[in-house]
């Protein structure tokens, strides 16, 4: 095999990001070529409605039979942009089985069966890549594969979902209710019509599934990920948030608990004003690491969009096309750790709870009582009167959910405090 | 060579990082035995005092003879803490030579003769790694060299050397002149006893010229960065940035010029409070990254310490060891595109011009003049009266080097101008 023998690429799906991966192939081909050593040469791209107009792509290259394109003995790389579950895995287990090595951005797969995919390449001896998985064209997987490989990470947090921040983002600088922010999201192309993926922070729980995986060595699926999205959040919340000098994001979290299991969640979550996280504007990512060495990175980028994705998608061509040039492979799937998952109740955050309350004497004892009662010690109380009611907001130290759960309980049953309590972890001190 | 062989590791110097990596080799035994699938071995040290106490250190593996170390033919990986040009150079080339992966900090070495060491490791079918060299403990090599290799970088700005950025946020937060911000800096162990390396911009150059060669796929050496230290960094110049809503940074920047040169130069850079750049605190080290498809990104840590660095040379290590339990190497040096340098008055930039004029009608005039003599456009003028004199602050758009020199020159014969103009550059619009 030569240096002027082409390595045979498939590209299943030409959305966005497909169409844009599939120009690039060959407006940038003279670059590729020498980075990578050989030629790639695009053979086919499988699509689901072959009528359908696509300029710039060479019609003869599409096929409506992904099966057949990715088990053809001469492909070499196979890149997956389809999502979702199925096809999506069947193909890339075909591919693999045939040989190829491939790159996905498919988040979903990957965070709830991608141990499939992970072992069936194993077995196979070829690379499984997927950094536009996880934060769009941030490097994110390939620091924690590898460059972080010999340090202990202890927490991973990001905004992972520009969606949301972008719709947090609106509620903040404009004081929007959470339906107009989400509208003008949807106006203006950054949310879907049906937006639950992003709102309900699905989309954000494969994300912290991914990350939990290769920060703890461990499988972490999309089922361990406590998740709460951000259509709860108010406009009281946001100004709360402001008021405490923070900004509500929607914040993809893992950390190594003390017992060494992993806490893995998606929470709305207030951020000091003074943490590199809170300044992360409208449909920008960014992932924010504590390591014990390396101590505290961030790294930050254009979240989503066809040119970001295919910049990611193709850097990973680019590094599996090295291997097989050399004969090489890439880090495999890395899950000695084997640690469990942190149940829910046993998390801790520092948690934010405001309430009204009848505005009389005691009432900030009896509510401090429950927080007591709870071994949740409190780091900032503000009372704000509204006539015969108040406004209380509580700040407390670190404590776990089952805690909080338990003083609200508490709070629950104090005829003072009127029903509507809210809560809302903070984290970044 | 079952998985309980292990690789043997020799270390070449023991001082805060070299000591941080064999405690750290013996400590994470298992955690790097794992991620690597065989274990490590420290087999020796390279010291030049065998006498000095080193709390944690195995006497035993001690040795005032590197190169009797690097050339031990059991030995598989070489890390190489010495820094310097010799004796690094001579060892790292000799432990290639006897089949050894070697992993380096020394950005020095890199900057003015990295052809040799690449060459040579790619002669012998071995690897170079090298994270460390640049911003500590910040991933910033391995994306460059691979998460953004399918992808056309554009420009790399980067705050990559902590002391001069401790001491120009000491400048502005403390109104302080350089003289005593930088004797606070040393107190604090932030800066050395002999700063030049830091102060005239030698480290960062050295850096630049490493993210340089990696962003264009081109040989970048030392003596191709345009240097220009933070001594001459004013009171005055930090008041006028705080005026035009900028903070100086000590920027260390490469880009595409319009001609396909490269532009590489180290530069005080005002830059605006609105952009990443600008929030960097301290001793932390950011670098952003500006290219065609995936856009904006910023990658931000701790830019030195024992530990930090630790992390990196340890990543290199598990990366390069997981490739020899494989029989596998990571990328080689990228040079096709092999482009020139653009000559230091071609680099274009915009600048900020401030000097004291005497308050009479026609001086604005006449200075505005001397730009548009030049064919630059100014962005914004700022005239501020004092008595009978002024001070005149313009910035301009972007304009080459020599355009603002000559513009200068025409300010020299103007006897409304005082002497003393103080010019600086200004990035990230």
């Amino acid at each position: 095999m030569d240096d002027s023998t082409p390595l045979k690429v498939a590209l299943l799906g030409c959305g966005v990001v497909g169409s844009q991966v599939a120009r690039l192939l060959i407006e940038q081909a003279d670059d590729l070529r020498a980075r990578i050593g050989r030629p790639l040469e695009l053979v086919g791209i499988a699509v689901r409605r072959l009528s359908l107009e696509r300029p710039g792509i060479d019609r003869s290259l599409l096929t409506d039979d992904p099966m057949a394109l990715v088990t053809r003995s001469d492909v070499d790389l196979v890149i997956e942009l389809l999502g979702g579950i199925e096809p999506a895995r069947s193909l890339l287990l075909a591919a693999i089985g045939a040989g190829s090595s491939v790159i996905t951005a498919n988040k979903a797969l990957l965070a709830s069966d991608g141990a499939t995919i992970y072992e069936a390449a194993e077995a196979a001896g070829v690379d499984v890549y997927y950094e536009a998985a996880v934060a769009g064209a941030i490097p994110i997987i390939r620091p924690l594969r590898e460059s972080l490989v010999g340090d202990e990470v202890t927490a991973v947090m990001g905004i992972v979902n520009g969606t949301t921040n972008f719709i947090l983002d609106k509620m903040h600088t404009d004081g929007a209710d959470f339906a107009s922010a989400l509208a003008e999201a949807q106006a203006l192309g950054f949310a879907e019509a049906d937006p639950t993926a992003d709102v309900e922070g699905y989309d954000a729980a494969s994300k912290a599934a991914i990350l939990a995986s290769l920060a703890f060595h461990s499988r972490v699926r999309l089922g361990d990920v406590a998740r709460e999205g951000i259509t709860g959040v108010t406009s009281d919340d946001i100004a709360a948030a402001t008021e405490m000098g923070c900004v509500v994001k929607l914040l993809a979290r893992c950390a190594l608990s003390e017992d060494g299991t992993i806490e893995v969640g998606v929470h709305p979550t207030m951020v000091p004003l003074a943490h590199p996280l809170a300044a992360i504007p409208g449909a920008y990512n960014a992932v924010f690491i504590e390591s014990r060495h390396a101590g505290r990175l961030m790294f930050m980028g254009p979240g989503a969009g066809g040119s970001p994705t295919a910049s990611a998608v193709l850097g990973d061509l680019v590094t599996a096309a090295r291997n097989r040039v050399r004969g090489a492979r890439g880090p495999g799937e890395s899950t000695y750790s084997a640690r469990s998952i942190t149940p829910a109740g046993r998390v801790s955050s520092r948690y934010y709870v405001s309430m009204f309350v009848h505005d009389e004497p005691g009432v900030l004892a009896k509510v401090a009582g429950c927080f007591a009662d709870q071994n949740v010690s409190l780091q900032e109380v503000r009372q704000e009167s509204k006539g015969d009611r108040a406004r209380l907001g509580v700040m407390t130290h670190r404590a776990t959910a089952a805690q909080i759960e338990a003083a609200l309980a508490g709070l629950a049953t104090m005829t003072e405090v009127e029903p509507g309590v809210s809560v809302m972890r903070v984290e970044g001190a």
